[in-house]
């Protein structure tokens, strides 16, 4: 972080806002000074920090291999799930229960190691379009977020990657596009099995859900599981962040809440922030105005949109 | 990491063997280097980092609530585990069965928040004395593991604590103690209630275990979801790490597994490490010689035993 820090955010109360927080609780002689150790910020990937429309980046992912399935399986292709996946229709799939979605999904990848998956989900990652920009959707990162990333770790703050995505998904992109670690990724995960392949432990994806998917109340509780510490800062665009929200700002020290509001049909989209698995969840833009979390206009509080390819 | 690590490891095979690894996998030009982001190393912590003898310091941690909890309702102190538990003999308690025995264990602290939780564990966690030495149970820390923690960390590794105990005990005390964080320990779970008190969200502690106790294939499981990459170091001494162990020494790089052998009834404890939750497994002993891991004897490759009191 250079002298002149969010160069991607305009003049205007959000970055005076996360300016005014990161200041104050790393000013070691301030009122509300928070340690270091407990600088803890916990950031949503889709919508957060990359694009996910017209359709979830992984979703695309596992359409893709989804329709070479139902090509070698046409019975497959007969379910309501599967078409309504192909479709693009990620409410009536949900509709065909979560447990019927999750079959036809994870199925597309069981039976994987978890190190084969990644090299497959990276290698996709790098190169499948995006269908209205052409660039990677890997490319579809949002500038403005990669400054606030940087400007948290310069002061002090452990980052953390809390998404609904799968883990081991996010994990294969998010040490090139965010500089954050995979053991610094919490998300959805699939149930492994423990195997003896040629001599070598792998773990092996089954067509299994573990848990809960990473939304709403799974995120708090995954916080804590996996980080060990309440956030003083949690950012996210959507109802199934409002929970992970409430718990940052709720906490004995200083805290700041910020939601990203998709208000910017031109550069992006326009679209109010959803719960991916609870559409009855009251929108985020409502808990925000309640709680006092810092709405970011894409439109107005953005100077530029998405950032340059990685190097 | 000065002119002389491992200071208090004698010059012997182990000593030699871990300075030659770390040199090996670190140094940019050499056939075996293995790049940072991918150096992961796992360490279990009763009878590796500290002394488990005569019993587990969480055990010791929880008979003292448990004692409290029998005065205030009898009817508990009748329950067999209960009476295996205050009589110390563990083997006893498991053959009540796992869920008896995580039951009355987990009850003692039901109700507690998690931040509750981490405030009684730590305070207890500074003050009961060790039966043998005297001295806080959380004082009697290996100097020697000390020492590689700090060797790992400035040769570019990722140091994670990866416990058969309750992931939360060990974090009221793994920052202090060892330099980890407690994003950085992976451990035994309970599961915890979202609740909101006082307009606070919080997360309560309920009487009941998260999955399956750390140990054997759950530590390969949890060491993928919590990290996400395969180790290429990994330290233990009982049954219980054998596969985690295998895990990290049977992937593609250079990789190294040590076994502490706890051959010092002078200075520590004689004993053979078994699994905590299976005493049919193989011996860690006769693992490590079929896997070529390097055991460490305790007698005779550690000058010293116990570090000072953390400052």
């Amino acid at each position: 972080v250079g002298a002149e820090p969010l160069p991607s955010w305009n003049d205007g109360p959000a970055k005076a806002a996360i300016l005014e927080f990161v200041a104050a609780v790393s000013d070691p002689g301030g009122d509300d000074h928070v340690p270091e150790a407990e600088r803890i910020a916990v950031i949503d990937n889709d919508g957060t920090l990359w694009c996910e429309r017209p359709a979830y980046v992984q979703a695309l992912f596992l359409g893709e291999r989804l329709r070479e399935q139902v090509q070698a399986d046409p019975a497959l292709g007969e379910r309501a799930v599967t078409r309504a996946l192909l479709a693009g229709d990620l409410h009536a799939a949900l509709a065909c229960g979560l447990g019927e979605l999750s079959d036809v999904l994870l199925a597309t990848h069981a039976g994987l190691t978890t190190e084969e998956f990644a090299g497959v989900a990276a290698a996709w990652l790098a190169r499948a379009p995006h269908p209205r920009f052409g660039r990677p959707c890997s490319e579809l990162v949002y500038a403005p977020m990669l400054e606030l990333l940087d400007l948290l770790r310069a002061s002090g703050f452990g980052v953390f990657i809390v998404t609904g995505g799968g883990v081991e998904f996010v994990r294969a992109a998010s040490e090139r596009l965010y500089g954050v670690g995979p053991d610094d990724v919490v998300g959805s995960a699939v149930e492994v099995g423990f195997e003896r392949r040629d001599g070598r432990v792998v773990l092996v994806r089954q067509a299994k859900l573990k848990g809960s998917p990473n939304e709403g109340v799974p995120k708090v509780i995954n916080i804590q599981a996996h980080i060990g510490r309440r956030p003083i800062f949690a950012a996210g665009n959507s109802a199934g962040d409002r929970e992970m929200l409430d718990f940052a700002t709720t906490g004995p020290h200083r805290s700041l809440g910020i939601v990203i509001d998709h208000d910017d049909e031109e550069r992006e989209y326009a679209y109010a922030g959803e719960s991916m698995t609870d559409p009855s969840a009251e929108a985020i833009a409502d808990s925000a105005a309640r709680a006092g979390w810092t709405v970011v206009s894409m439109r107005d509080e953005w100077r530029r949109v998405f950032a340059d390819p990685p190097g």
